[in-house]
């Protein structure tokens, strides 16, 4: 896209903060701290320190979302919508990501070093939710000084976590972007999940979460990370990419992968391993299972009142977090008032659409953020001035 | 239903062929013998031989399809469909099922004993096919002196057995019904296969194939059985079954199975391990995986000049062995100029429809092994008399 660029070179922040004896009191009521949490962030925090936007990791995320770190080849993980001139433009917007807490990619989670024993916490890390990630973030806010984020957005758990931050303080969100995410899991999505958690439950290198970090579970964690692969993609991506195509002419060993697609989900599950703690992946997905926005009802209460204009996308082939769902948050929102606008974007990359299917999100994105921005700047210069108009439908295929 | 019943007390039979050194010849090449079935009939074999039907079982069943055995309280897989007045009307019909060439359930398989060695092959076992299964079922009907099937019926793999049968033996079937199956794996199918077998394969106790009986790689076989069970039920069934409820109002420990559909999988998995060995699960969807009825062409070559009239039958909620793939069998049939009927059944069931929504089910088989057999009795009666009308479309919901 022309006048669009890279962030460039960038560093890993980290601050902690519920240094004992100010623990940060957990939704399980358990206590935690320190909690330390990795962050970056991209642009510059304006004046009036209006225009920040939290952008929220899905399960195996990290706080590297953009640019590129020094003697590093790879972007971040969603380099291609931050940027200047990009979706989250930060010519113009102050961008910021943290690694989950229970994550394991410099942020407090399974594997940091527990205070009382000086070995990693494995298990005897506390049960975490949803609702504990937002509130970590929160003392991060808090921490650079941030009353009010222009908005929050994020894809599968971190559509979550967006939706958290509504129900949590929505009156420091003048937005939020829940993208391919659900109120609450399905049985098949907990399924799905316990499968994964399972596998790695079972590989005996799990020793009860207390494997030594040079020594994980790794068969187990590579047949979650397959399993995921799997429904983060679509049928009709996975014909494109795979068809029915063998690996090469030798005959191979009994049983060893022949198909390129067996070969393809070998080489992610491995590589995973690589990255990813498998107690974080047992945590993480817990909490994801556990979340459910709007409690046993419709979702309609918790969101009563919330001023934040909302943006809901999901994509058409997405069969882990299905369209369907998209609309229940949409209809949750429509039922408690809250100016909500949905668009449901034709794609056969899966859930995997909403890091890949960049085009259409980033006009949806660009447009949104902008109407949000501009009216905040007509709040700053005119408090208390209502908007007139809704944003309720228009931009996108509408259910 | 009025008037229909049970089967009653059952017996499974065996049959041994291919003694060396007349072993058969495997589509690897490969040489096998000696083999044996495990098999059971219903019903009674007419004068003319022509009441037939022959009914082919997916992954994880057996020879056991109707009836129950003395002392056993459960009835076979596919109870509901075989007996007196029943869909497959033993009153009427002769109804025969054996476990497949690979199985674990009396026949021949990676379990069995090598005459070789007096241990069980593991992964000396050969690599078989589809086309070796059905080729071993020939064997099976001949030893019964039955010339022509009136038909061939079963569900996912069963189905792919019944559309081996169509390609390698159309003279010997009038008819055939393949059920929620495919013309061959999608990169997907593959994909939830490879998943199962890498779990096996993880388990240590799976001991590169050549794990004792009696002590199986029994986790690795769970979640192998899980993935399964997933993909057998649907989005809307698993809602229906388990919702998000949980299991109990004590806390459980850490990461132990909470939600009900976890407890569900958790049952499911290690049930399995019970009756099903580990090999002939990597050794059978391999077979599956590796099928392919048409070979890379539209399958229509394959089909041409085929007299058998085909039923398809797909389920709409079935995602694993989805209705286009059924679409696909009769776009192939069509093209090649089978007579072939097409039925939609609405269900919620999922994959699992083709063994519990039976009434439907029910009613689609009867009326069409009943113009079938009608027809047969005619060509019976006055050979070489063509039948005047086509049974395409009209007996069901059309795609």
């Amino acid at each position: 896209m022309e006048g669009t660029g890279s962030v460039g070179v960038v560093e890993t922040n980290y601050f902690t903060f519920a240094r004992p004896p100010h623990e940060m009191v957990l939704e399980s009521g358990e206590r935690l701290g320190p909690i330390t949490l990795a962050y970056e962030t991209y642009g510059r925090l304006d004046q009036n320190r209006s225009n920040a936007i939290l952008v929220l990791h899905a399960l195996s995320g990290d706080a590297h979302a953009a640019g590129v770190h020094r003697g590093d080849k790879g972007a971040g993980w969603w380099d291609a919508m931050i940027g200047p001139g990009r979706a989250l433009d930060t010519d113009r917007y102050f961008v910021i990501c943290s690694n989950v807490l229970g994550g394991c990619r410099g942020s407090t989670g399974p594997s940091s070093k527990n205070p009382d024993t000086g070995e990693p916490y494995g298990l005897d890390f506390p049960i975490i939710s949803i609702k504990d990630m937002v509130e970590a973030q929160r003392h991060l806010i808090d921490h650079l000084g941030i009353e009010t984020l222009l908005s929050v957005i994020g894809g599968s758990s971190g559509g979550m976590q967006a939706l958290q931050w509504m129900a949590s303080y929505p009156e420091r969100i003048r937005s939020a972007i829940p993208i391919a995410t659900t109120l609450r899991h399905s049985p098949q999505q907990i399924a799905l999940s316990e499968v994964g958690r399972q596998a790695i439950m079972s590989d005996p290198d799990w020793k009860s979460g207390s494997y030594h970090l040079h020594a994980p579970p790794a068969r187990g964690l590579a047949i979650a990370r397959m399993v995921g692969h799997i429904t983060y993609m679509s049928d009709t991506s996975m014909k494109g990419k795979f068809g029915r195509r063998l690996r090469g002419a030798r005959k191979p060993a009994k049983f060893s992968p022949e198909f390129e697609v067996e070969g393809y989900l070998e080489y992610r599950g491995s590589n995973f391993v690589k990255r990813f703690d498998a107690n974080s992946y047992l945590y993480i997905t817990k909490a994801m299972d556990h979340f459910d926005a709007a409690g046993p009802g419709d979702g309609a209460k918790v969101f009563l009142g919330i001023k934040a204009k909302v943006l809901v996308l999901a994509f058409k082939s997405d069969w882990l977090y299905p369209p369907y769902q998209s609309q229940e948050i949409v209809e949750a929102c429509m039922s408690a008032g809250v100016d909500v606008t949905y668009c449901e974007i034709q794609s056969d990359y899966g859930h995997d659409a909403f890091l890949l299917e960049i085009e259409e999100e980033s006009d949806l994105v660009r447009n949104f953020l902008d109407k949000v921005f501009n009216a905040n700047e007509a709040v700053t210069e005119r408090p208390r001035r209502r908007r007139a108009h809704r944003l309720r439908g228009g931009e996108g295929t509408p259910a």
